[in-house]
């Protein structure tokens, strides 16, 4: 079994930690280790470094190879421009086909948050034993928690079959995300899991499904394929990359495939998508207060306060996010995290690119 | 006529900028000059820098000297420890009348914000020529624009002359901070005036009056003033300050003294107390934000963002007070800053000597 790590991520939503040259999955915004650290270490009881594949940008290779030490070059896979997923898992899958042709392969994001790690295992090995033995796409899906409306869901069939205790099971439709009232119908009918957007099966499986689908991808993925380990490869990925268009795996290929399978999953996740999120999953005090650096509340509580280096005071205050960088500050209110965009928004059209 | 300004707060109001080492009279908190700078500078027309006495404490002479430089070392009257005003204005008296025997002496604290520049100083003036002609203790008082709470009162009564259009009145009564209701009635019944802490007389005057009222530190003063210029004067200084009580001027002879008279001004004062009145006196942008620092705002209004050196972002959040420096960051509701002071008494009893 083969892991591929998608890492192409910008994550301007955790700005100001996040920044263009450092997104998200490069920082350690959960704990000691960074989140791309944790990913790596979560899957390496199951999966090998020598067969962990990490899928990233240019400018953010150098980082992530110092995180990773780990990780042998050769397993680094550099896309020269963003495509969205399809692209990326396709790359990937070229890789781990050339190098074992019937090899099963885990796709996970490279920066989601995992509360219970040797249930995720379990699940992912359920999702792997189903996908070695047929030709079938694997997701994984999360039960839901909440009418969470930031998510896409999964809606699930009949029982495929059941692995030492885990099932598997048809999927009858994929959604995209709902609004809050067909999220809460979507709870009170039962069966609809959030779409994690990890998932599994083997590279010649996803890489017929793309030819099935994404005609155009798997043509170029062809030309990809012919210049692997050439000198002309570099030039040939840019090349078609530059003429693809960014298309997800789940819009793409998982919306109109038949056979999809999901496993469904229980094992506190969360794609950690903004500050309010990591708020939502932090250890807090008496107050309800997140605190990561020095800190003092007089009458101050459910804040976030991410701040490593500089000691922070709130006086009579409540529902903050309060980030501090070496260079930024943002202070958010509660439930308002989504708008953090649009501060980044703000640094780019006031040309204040040393913030970005 | 003399000035003397009293420097020797300390202004742990203004956590996180002022600190022991850094109190807020030395501090650029308003604007590009610091405090002690703008109040010597604005009285540069009346009275010169070899006639401007400055009493501080030991700890904050170096600094004082460095940002004031044109006062004569002579002119920079330390006291060993803080004794309230009473002991600081008898001492720079003591100095004063030495020099010129029956001088006028301004008293001035060090930390005060004044709006119209050229108003104050025809208050000064008026309130000198006063002082000098009659053996009588002046003070300043500020026509009042709302029910504070935080000053205390002084009650006018008959009036008492008029020079060049300026009034010069009687004192009924020096009142101690009211309550909210109180002080609404002062403003109702017209005829108070909030005690601003300015005051104008003669050395041989105030020296006089600190002997009836205040017969302790008269003794006190008289054996510092037999040291004066001799080898034993800071030892003697020691001494006597070690021996005093803390007494404040107001309480001590103000109070009790008949013959008092008040000018009252109007030229936008406030004594600079709190975060919360640095805001109040802040030019602000149309969302009512006061901004020092690069700064953007998404839906945020009426805060304070004090932050020389660190680009801030709000976003969804109204009333508060933000102020960041190099080692500590304090985000305060607005109308809360009173309860800074709290956080300087958590850092103490934590024993977190760096941030105080």
């Amino acid at each position: 079994m083969f892991a591929v790590i998608m890492a192409g991520g910008k994550g301007s939503r955790f700005w100001p930690r996040s920044r263009e040259k450092m997104p998200k999955h490069l920082l350690d915004i959960q704990g000691e280790r960074t989140i791309i650290r944790e990913t790596v270490d979560r899957i390496r009881p199951l999966v090998p470094p020598e067969r962990t594949l990490i899928v990233t940008g240019r400018s953010h290779a150098a980082e992530l190879i110092r995180q990773l030490p780990e990780i042998p070059a050769e397993n680094i896979l550099i896309e020269p421009v963003g495509r969205n997923t399809a692209p990326c898992i396709g790359l990937a899958a070229l890789h781990i086909q050339k190098r074992v042709p019937d090899a099963v392969m885990l796709v996970l994001p490279s920066d989601h948050r995992i509360g219970d790690e040797a249930a995720f295992r379990r699940v992912l090995e359920t999702a792997g034993k189903t996908a070695a033995g047929e030709n079938l796409l694997v997701t994984i899906g999360i039960r839901p928690t909440g009418p969470e409306t930031g998510y896409g869901y999964i809606e699930q069939g009949d029982l495929f079959s059941t692995i030492d205790g885990g099932e598997i099971h048809r999927v009858r439709a994929i959604r995209e995300k709902p609004n809050l009232e067909q999220a809460r119908e979507f709870l009170l009918r039962g069966g609809f899991l959030w779409n994690s957007g990890m998932f599994v099966w083997k590279a010649s499986t996803i890489l017929s499904a793309i030819n099935r689908f994404l005609p155009e991808l798997h043509e170029g993925l062809q030309q990809i394929r012919e210049a692997l380990g050439t000198a002309r490869e570099e030039e040939i990925v840019a090349e078609v990359y530059a003429a693809q268009k960014a298309v997800s795996i789940d819009y793409g290929v998982m919306e109109k495939a038949e056979d999809v399978l999901v496993v469904p999953g229980d094992f506190g996740w969360s794609d950690l998508g903004s500050w309010d999120a990591l708020w939502e999953v932090s250890g807090k005090d008496e107050n309800g207060n997140a605190v990561r650096g020095n800190f003092v509340g007089i009458d101050a509580g459910d804040c976030l306060v991410h701040s490593p280096g500089k000691f922070v005071a709130l006086v009579g205050v409540r529902d903050l996010l309060v980030v501090e960088t070496d260079d930024a500050l943002l202070i958010c209110r509660r439930g308002r995290s989504q708008d953090v965009r649009k501060v980044v928004e703000a640094l780019e059209s006031k040309g204040l690119k040393k913030y970005l």
